[in-house]
């Protein structure tokens, strides 16, 4: 109830802090007898690692995973993988001078106002840094879903005023006829991870820009999932989008979701936004893609697609006000090391969710029917 | 698992289908000896009522409630709510003919590949008429998140192109220096529950143009939550805005969520978003309100505001393209009642999911820090 | 959280207090397409229900089972059924007297330290009426199993002083060699629901004797499961028996649960215990059943079997000290119309418990290897 | 769901094989700003230990705990608490030889059939060592449910034919009218944990006797919850001992559970049975506790009791009759090293998930009553 898990079947219940030994998790769910690759998994750990890029954080970390449990003789056996992540470069003494200090559009007040006490090394349990469980559990629902030829793929579409074209072939809201999908080496062909070269250096010189300026700045990842059979989704609370939505709300710097037509649908005419149904090569699809492949809260076999909205970070190194706890006015100046833009190094956070969300709702839809 | 329960600690499992025998649900998690109104509960019912204006459906429904357990001379006892709404006017004749229809942008198909049956009369249990259940439990939970000193108002904010201006007095991001709260009473002052006049003519003639075209138009619903104290919100799976987005896309039509600064936040500068906190009347507070009244998961104490996207009305009177269940290509015209534009009957849904969420995070506050 | 759910995939949440509108409750996770019988459900009510025989209460009730939702065309849909039962016979003016008493070994004064208030009339929702809900979800639960070749049939073993012999051919411990399985048929052949027709009228007897002398006797049940597949248990906190026993103790008036040799193994040696394999027409087999059908917490393909003891009713009409919400001292005459041994009519909530425990383990079972 | 967590609001997710890398876990739920002594659950774990004295099994292990998140400068955080206990004695080697072979009633034939695959060293998950995880979060409960006066001891009551008799003074069914409590302290004066020294004799004589006849022995453990205020439970499905009950068969070697006068029940009147209430000192007790301190599923303020028995280890070094894999019969000498009675080392467990229950369903009691 503590809000450390997520998911029914395949569920990760996580721990750890920023500066604390370790940041760790339990993975149930995994059916047993499945041959899981460790490197796949390490390979997701350093695409989200600190310190990959010049437009990320400088703070360099290894994060090397460890199993602690689960596994024997390279397959999963039914029993909850447990698993840690060390934190080797914590400089906590960064963080000594603002432990008094609420820093804006942190977790800093709230939290305090919660627990009556705050972990203040690095943001304690409030760090992105505790994404790491949730790209190692993605890591393995993305290994067992490719196995029902499902692939996840996000990508950065927009940071500040750059806004990636949506109408590039071979991804966004339908089907290619060539039934071609985007993939994560597409994805990682440069540092923003944005499948356009020239939009993409566009946005990694606003990154460098606002970095120099001592600023940050916001963004949106968009989210491809091909392959979904018909029949996922649990109404009526469980909805395909709507644990979608949680997954990616609880992501640190969200602000928004949207699938399919999105916000656009506040805009359109039923006869607009209907995706009418034809028979193609005998089976049923759908003309459009508005819906963004789920109907009634149940996938109706096109690909899903969202949208994910990012704040900018909330630690930049201009000079805010702010107050301490002692309700003392004071000028803050964050020295620490920050990604001016998150979004780069979310895109397997984003992926790692939906993969949860989906491996999740395949397995408990193998009791739908009785047969 | 089965998707049919929202909620830990205030809980509601629902149950009943548009055409069945009734529309019910039981509600856990009530604490014992509250003085409940089962008036007010009526009226938040009557406030979702098909058939309440010229721009609703036509279909008309008592939905009288029906309270069966959990309370003993005007007080609950502690033991869950079982509660039925009866359907009365149920014309399942209607529906007959596209028993075996899959009609655009509905439930149709992708419920029967998930559950290889469908109960055809008016969409069985993805029908909106669900939503029932939820207006019953947020009803209770008003009731008594308002001894918190908590309310919680939704209004119309889009209709197709008639977009209300953000800043009108009183409510939308920031509190009010007078504490002023928008009310439901001077939502419902018009029939499209948008509290500017001028802007909600507009959103009715609009509406009622749509109609006339027999099409339907989207829209979108802003929401407030005054009073909400800082701490509530569970890292970091269940934090506030997670379930906020989950309980928003769990009801019918959404598209999308946001809240905070939401979506514009992609566009901007960690230096125009974050909110500097002062020192006011010797309590910390944000000069400003991009977080929407969250940060890190958990409210801060400034007012929670958030906007959700709501396609048109799938049921339109056109004439669209189909299959049916033998992948024969067909002609559709539905007829049946329905509403062009759902928005102003999505208010009190909005606001119903809303409530459960602040009353089971407060609840579950309750065990936050040792004393 | 609440505790009025069970189940896990298959799930029961039940409301309703004994003079209320009606018992009730939501059935989640029954898969969709199955063929359901409402009349055996009604029977597994009758087999409860109060005023069945001479040795039960004389408190008449119909118990008539309407069922609201989940159902079309006589087949499951795979959504929530929502049935409740109507309280008709409530003559709650019985229980006016006592409402500022605690009755002694009732739930009265635990249940009003907890919640403050009490709804005195019958118990409100501590009275065994509140089993109903049980049983409705315990008979769909049985037709499923049935489809599996599982059946489970509980009998009394035990009447105060007059207890079973426990070889009885065809149950207990070990397969029979001609596979006979003992059924519902057999059991219901007496009014005590024991399958010894000279142990029977020796427990009819003393039953009779006890409620003569306003007294109350105590007893126990054993339950065997037919035909349970190896593999059924959820390691390690949900084995077999630890749900088994949850759903045992979870019924009003238990004191206690073993299963295969239970508080006999404490008695015993390991080289007497331990249950030997032997490969019999070329399946491996356990040569004795001390294990009870369960080993490591998972079934493994013999007869589950358990007994379960079950306090004497505490409402007797002998005259007894107990106090008042005052403090005041005082004699207690108790009226009401009551079973002087609450045994044979729980048979069938001891089946019901466990056909819901064996369903939703079977479910849960489906996903555990990947394939 | 697959069985790894128990717990609602205080919460254990555990992982870990024997001779896996580690036995660890994560504990939420515990409350902010509680001073937790990492000393006393190493105690703890320290009272389970393998190798603690000559009637336990001469397998060394050191079991340190080591604790990865949730704690800042001694207080919990109100964030999980992640932790780990190496393995380090594990000889794997000793389990080569019977990795196709299936040990009598041990969880090698019935694991198998679920996953299909089985770690066989030390009995991977279904080895007795996953309790380690348990003890760490009893060890943090107990100190909790300290502050609100409430304290957990366990004791051997029987191995084999040696029974402790029951009317020690000071503890068992009532309160002492001194209310004195038996302490941990008391219980460990000897090293089969029974606090009678004469009994304790016999019981360790007759533990020696069958170790060296290469034959284990069964027994019970009785426990006793100290000082639980009247309220906690929750009505129907979670009564405080149905709780009890899952909590305790969840433990490995259990076969039976009863509470208060537990199987003696079915044995006696209702005049005999019912507890009779009293005034005493302006509050109102019971006169007697054949309800062990729980009515109604919600405890009464009484003294809580329960018995729990467990079998002989499985592992005896005698020759038995088994089965492999390949479904040949063969002779089967375990080696290895076990201990010949599992009772002494199991206290702490008892005593551990005991504790689990009753702060979970004190944290819950938080929000049953409106104020």
């Amino acid at each position: 109830m503590a809000g450390n898990s997520f998911g029914n079947i395949f569920k990760l219940t996580s721990f750890g802090e920023s500066h604390g030994e370790a940041i760790g998790g339990v993975i149930e769910g995994i059916p047993s007898g499945f041959n899981l690759s460790l490197d796949k998994i390490q390979q997701e750990l350093n695409r989200r690692r600190p310190g990959q890029s010049n437009i990320s954080t400088p703070r360099k970390e290894d994060d090397i995973l460890q199993i602690l449990s689960g596994i024997f003789e390279g397959k999963t056996t039914g029993m909850p993988i447990g698993f840690i992540v060390k934190n080797n470069n914590s400089r906590s003494a960064d963080y000594s001078k603002i432990k008094d200090v609420f820093r804006p559009s942190h977790a800093d007040f709230s939290w305090r106002s919660k627990y009556g006490i705050r972990d203040y090394r690095g943001g304690g349990r409030s760090s992105a840094r505790e994404h790491i469980a949730r790209v190692v559990a993605g890591a393995i629902a993305k290994q067992i879903l490719e196995e029902y030829n499902i692939s996840i793929v996000a990508y950065t579409s927009q940071v500040g005023s750059v806004i990636l074209k949506k109408n590039i072939s071979g991804f966004g809201a339908h089907k290619d006829s060539n039934g071609k999908r985007l993939t994560e080496k597409e994805v990682d062909l440069n540092i923003v991870r944005c499948p356009d070269k020239t939009t993409a250096n566009d946005m990694i010189n606003l990154i460098n820009k606002v970095s120099e300026d001592h600023d940050s700045i916001g963004g949106t990842i968009s989210c491809v999932i091909y392959g979904v059979p018909a029949g996922l989704g649990e109404p009526v609370f469980d909805r395909c989008q709507a644990l979608l939505a949680h997954a990616m709300m609880s992501i640190n710097a969200t602000k928004g979701f949207e699938y399919g037509s999105g916000f656009e649908a506040a805009h359109m005419k039923g006869s607009e936004h209907n995706d009418e149904l034809v028979c193609h090569n005998d089976t049923i699809q759908c003309a459009s893609n508005n819906s963004g492949g789920i109907q009634g809260g149940v996938s109706n076999g096109e690909n899903i697609y969202f949208k994910v909205a990012f704040k900018p970070t909330p630690s930049i190194m201009k000079t805010q006000n702010t107050v301490d706890i002692n309700k003392n006015a004071l000028e803050l100046n964050i020295k620490g090391r920050h990604d001016p833009c998150v979004v780069p190094r979310a895109i397997p956070v984003v992926e790692s969710m939906a993969a949860m969300v989906i491996l999740d709702l395949l397995l408990q839809n193998k009791v739908s029917k009785f047969c």
